[in-house]
């Protein structure tokens, strides 16, 4: 609600924080997975990323924020357009929680059957799918979703579209997000096809010095003794990082990824055994989002680098004759690669 | 929705659409089964098939686009037939999704209760079933698919209809279409009365390649930027697929099976212990329709090699004393039979 | 539908042929179970009795078709016989199939909801027992079937009538049909209670010969390339098999059982240590069908030879001292007997 | 439904005879369980009971078939007696199947929705416990029945009367039945709180003499040809039965137990380590039913060897040190007290 | 129903019957739990309790019996108070049956939906908890009990009201009742947090002496055979318990409890281990009570020894050095505190 | 109920009297949960908590009580806000039981139908999470609660609103409030996200001293028999309380944290190895919780030794290595910093 704790005030956790802007700048990476302990910030990280989002055109009437330049949108828009009656507003990208113990109805939306009955008209009460369409669905604790509603998510992000059918009812709508999720990975694993969804994923940690402890413990006691007060103190900071993020969209489009670049990232991933061409298409997009960002022309080495462990650590398997964790196995694998 | 990653634009996985195609020249194959690494294209490479089948002829007024030919067809059609009321209309073949999580009445399709209660008519909703008779039902995950969900197909893909029994109102219309399906067999078997569904099955695996590595990346972010742009580039690649499989088509019943090649066709199944005979049967099946395929008036040995994998490798027993893979087992049983 | 495969045109099976023409001219042998693998024309043989039987004659405004001569028939019936209004027709011999993923209410059938609330009549829709009274009851896969089902069609069969009682409504109504069924016994044991309801039961296997294998998937393809064309070919050996059945119904009642017979009988169950007595009573009514089949007048070795290992195979307890396979057993007991 | 296999033309099977003709004559014996192999006749013994029952007097308009003499009929006998107007009529004693799948609906009773809202009358539609009251309750199989069903039969046989309470709906009716249940042991063992209800419980086996064989089979088999003529046949036979019974129901309550016999059943409880003393009440008063049939004036030794078996049988603890058979150790214990 | 066996009439028992004497005379005691084998009366011993209870006051139109003195009485109460119109009457104690298979709606209440719907009345339907509301709820096989049945009753045995929320229906009354529960702990354990709500627990067994054993069977026989004139029999025994129940209960009050009791009773705990110290409050209650039934002034060591083993036996860890029964425990550390 | 047992008479339990006061100066500590054995006095404390809270100020209409002075109120308070008429009274904190069994319409309100459907308003009736707004919630044996209503605690109590989505009923209120929880480690593990969401924990034990579990009895026994009596006498103590409550609420906000404490705070949590920072930022609240409690102008290392254990006890990782309990981890790891 209210107030978000300010991005730029969140103290250290540099890996996390690149991965929530490469998905304010390109959506189409598909989906940034948050691990690590309890207490570390994750949800804060990611409520705060709506600040750095600038608004979006939206048909002004539609119940689902349709993008007015959009083909694709709700069956009320398709019918605006041919009317030429679409008229278009901004409004801010929506982030959307979606709670763990949240029934099927809440998620998709239902009848309302009270209307149904006592107006005799079919109204569908949109749900959280159809809030988060065009902007951002976190789900914390993603790990401990239940299967049906994991089902759900997977085909309703597959498809691009929410399909509600009950009771001879039939509702579409687009519902096109960012799934965000975070969880501690001690407490359950996450299902396959869920993981897949994700394009990029980071670790996080508890800081390890006590200065770092100190500033997150008073920066977050200040906040909630007075949240106005504080977020004004941070609002030039946002502000700055909201410019670099549009600044980056704009750019986006212009930034070249060279055949070079394409075939260290083939071979990066061919030494590392992923499963498919997934890795090297998430490693791409989010290698030129991160050009974008810092202002270059096209991708090289470096931009891939930094973005080579969120795109591909949770992609590896197993290797029962090396134990070593994920990240270290992409970090040998660069090392052997772009060192060499 | 909207633009299907154009057929011709595949990169590699020869088999997997050699099973499409011959799917599309012959739907009583008995469907297609994909298996394989995540991220391969299997769902992609479905999809693109609509693009290739011609359309078809359909009663102008039917729900559920009966045959105009089939006296087979639904109630409503064979009223119209003794009415002379049939008039008829050009359709695409459909290519329906099955999503994992559809409720039984988005798959069976549902009386709709409020119109019931309102108006006083019985109107049936058709669901998926319906949407996909004459043409193409497709499972992605199907080894993920819900036990009842699997009934329900099961016997609707032997009876060729669907029959909706609820709460005294009793629907029946036709459904016959070709099942395919693709999953990654580590994420669960497919029970053994489904797999013995699907008349072929083909793997798919991440090609080991850099340059074709690339090739996928650059054609498919290439697609996702524009994706008109793309499709327009491959249009004329596409026709050609597709004049090939409507000349295959009126070839086929023309095509021969001699009884050297039925003789040939038991043999390799008595050799490799196929269970019953369903594998011989699909094996001449697609054996013929490789050779309409390729312009050939009878089937040989050449037909019946290219198609024997995908044919016999999911019916093979598992041989304690032989742990080599299916497909091995399939091409050692030909070199023996055929090169001796 | 439409047109099921000739019974004459099935190649050998020849105990699996004989099992269901018993069942045709003596319905009270109890069912017949068929066992083997997929693919080996199970559901084909049990679906083409259907020709082979001789129409019947019913009550005509009768929705379940009891039988004129039946004291025992439906309310209704009951209730014309007083008024001296049950005029009769011909009508076929119902073989019904119960797809596994039946609803309770497509079996049971069910009360038309719609109907009792708009025009207030207690209108029942008859289900699949209702439609297979006085015939055949197919069930693929009965070996999968639910543990509900199972438990209605064991209180059905045993009682000879359907009793739906739901919400204060109560439909009692006559369910007599021979059960059949086929299945894979790899994939799930039979119930001992649903097996015991079966009076025979036979195994079939794939046949062991090339030409034997031809011929099968040669008449399998000519019939689903040109079904009603091929039907013409077999129809006069058809006929010729029909006749015969409806011959021996006739002779069945005056076929003798001699006591001699009947001690051969006991003898060889005793020997086997079967439990109970119905094996010496489904032994002795299949060979006195059998007898009647051939025009016999009296029950003779021969006869109970070749249908006790169908008889009896089912009925044996596995003997941790002996582990050949039930057929073996039973034919070895009747060696020990009948040469000695 | 309509005939039943005559009592009397039952081959052997004594001590289940035994126990079916103590039921008869001295219901609160507590019910007779019958276990033995499938297809040794146990329904068709139970089944027979119902034609040795003499008729019982009825309130002529009750549902619930009470008794006119009974201070505890259901409400609406309590408010005809006090208005004078119980008029009584002769109806046979119920013998009621209990199905195995049956609903809850079916066995309590329900509320006929459909009258209530189309009437405004509260409907209750009897169910099976009702339609047992005051005879008896068979259920085959009764070691399978479900849980909640068990729970069910024995609130209601412990407290002798039936409540429904279902939105807000609250009907109590008595239901007073003797449960005669039958099954095979090796299918699954009886739940000890069910096992307890029960007073007598018999062991049948299959007959192990070619010519018992033989004369079960050819009764069998002519009773289901001509049901009419077999029962008369046998009409005379059950007549003396029948008298037996009426005649040992007068004498019951004169005959005598003397002390000593009760010093005899006790001691023999105590020998055997029987939990409780309900094996005692029910020896006691299985001897004094036996010496009535007989004409006895007074129970003694013989008597009480008679049916120890069946009274005790069901009550002993496992004795891990002695692995013999149950009816065995009452036959010992009997010989050590009896023919010390 | 009608007829209780007679409290006095109980054959030995001694433990069981102090144990009910107590609960009637102190019903803050909390609860009285019978665990023993089937058979030995404790179903009998606790219904027989209701015949020793004084009868009580209660507000004359109250659906719940509320007691005229109470100012925590249910709402209609209340308002009766407040208007002055609270009639009394004299009601016997309630004693309350909840059978094991009891549905939430017949324990707990239900709204009558049919007079909401056609009178639009919010009618609620009082359950069993209401019934029980100032006297006993007696649950046997208490150890069977289902979960969610448990978690009710222990919410609403601590809170002392019930609250049943129903599709926006909110009804609250008081329900506050003694619990006793009876079961045979070799089928099933009782969930601590239940135990825990039982002060007392006896354990009964079958008697050992034959005439014992005799004079249970012919009192039991003759009470079946004969209820009134049995009951006859025993009723001035019975009013002398009674009497003696009303004199405890006036004298109650006024029994003192010397400190030097209460250490000793908090020694004993001590000494045993016991958890919290709801084993002394129960055991100084139980003392008192003895000490009242006595007509003593005050509480001494024989009366803490007379109820000690009830009121503690349940409320022992069990300790993996000592095996011996948790009776024996609790007898030796009274010998080694009173004897020392 | 009616009276609780005043916090003043609990006997000894200093650690869980010192939470609770905490847990009523700041809200914002974030839930209480204790520990411990049966009968200890756990649900007594927390109830007796109410009486020492001030009341609060709250918008007279307003169903959910809220706060004149929020701006984030539900959404009829913030319509009143703008429309100026939002008049207040001073009402309770309060206090509510979450029972077991709740259902999920009762924990979360619920659509009241009956109103709906004749009145045709959609009215929401409150449940206990809104009944709880701005007070305590407490969950006796908190460590059984099911898993679906921790789900929902778990959502409400991190978003700080409840959201009731069900037929297409939308409601949406604030819902913020301090949870405490009791129950018995022995019984179940509570889930980690559940144990997260509290502040500080404590362990009650059974006293061992003869002299303290006598005077518990006694004023137990005397609250029972009198509670107005019994809380009469203790009014003044509680009072005092109340007071020291009140005034260390209106100093909190000026109590000092020095940086030096904060990095003790951190260094303690570090050498403890705790996750993530809700250790620290527990800590330092509490100790300022203590601080205002005692007057202090800042927090001091006696403050922090004092809530240490009870901030960090239950955020201890299991160490294979050394199997003393966590309290004890706490205290040396706090002697090892603060006496070094």
């Amino acid at each position: 609600m209210s107030h978000a704790f300010p991005f730029s005030a969140i103290v250290g956790q540099d890996e996390m924080k690149l991965a929530i802007l490469i998905a304010a700048v390109e959506p189409a990476i598909g989906g940034v997975l948050v691990f690590g302990d309890r207490g570390t910030g994750k949800s804060t990280a990611v409520r705060s990323l709506a600040a750095l989002l600038p608004t979006m055109s939206a048909v002004a009437d539609c119940q689902y924020g349709c993008d007015p330049r959009d083909d694709n949108g709700c069956d009320a828009c398709r019918g605006r357009k041919t009317a030429g009656r679409a008229r278009s507003k901004r409004v801010p990208v929506p982030v959307v929680d979606l709670p763990l113990g949240a029934t099927e109805d809440r998620v998709l939306g239902a009848l309302d059957l009270e209307r149904a009955l006592t107006q005799g008209v079919r109204a569908f009460e949109p749900g959280l799918l159809a809030r988060a369409h065009r902007g951002f669905l976190y789900i914390d604790e993603v790990n401990l979703l239940e299967d049906h509603l994991v089902d759900l998510l997977i085909d309703v992000a597959a498809s691009g579209e929410n399909v509600v059918e009950r009771e001879g009812l039939s509702v579409r709508h687009p519902a096109r997000f960012v799934l965000v999720g975070s969880g501690n990975p001690e407490e359950g694993e996450l299902r396959p096809q869920l993981l897949d969804r994700f394009g990029l994923s980071v670790d996080v940690k508890t800081p390890g010095e006590i200065a770092a402890r100190v500033q997150v413990v008073k920066r977050r006691d200040a906040f909630e003794r007075d949240p106005e007060g504080f977020s004004a103190t941070w609002r030039e900071e946002d502000a700055k990082v909201r410019r670099r993020v549009v600044a980056a969209k704009s750019r986006l489009a212009k930034t070249r990824v060279p055949d070079a670049s394409l075939e260290r990232a083939a071979q990066l991933c061919m030494n590392l055994g992923t499963d498919g061409l997934r890795g090297e298409l998430t490693l791409m997009r989010a290698a030129r989002a991160v050009a974008a960002l810092d202002g270059d022309p096209e991708v090289g080495d470096a931009h891939l680098r930094r973005v080579a462990p969120a795109a591909l650590r949770h992609r590896l398997r197993r290797d029962p004759l090396d134990d070593t964790g994920s990240a270290e196995r992409v970090e040998r694998a660069m090392a052997d690669l772009f060192d060499a």
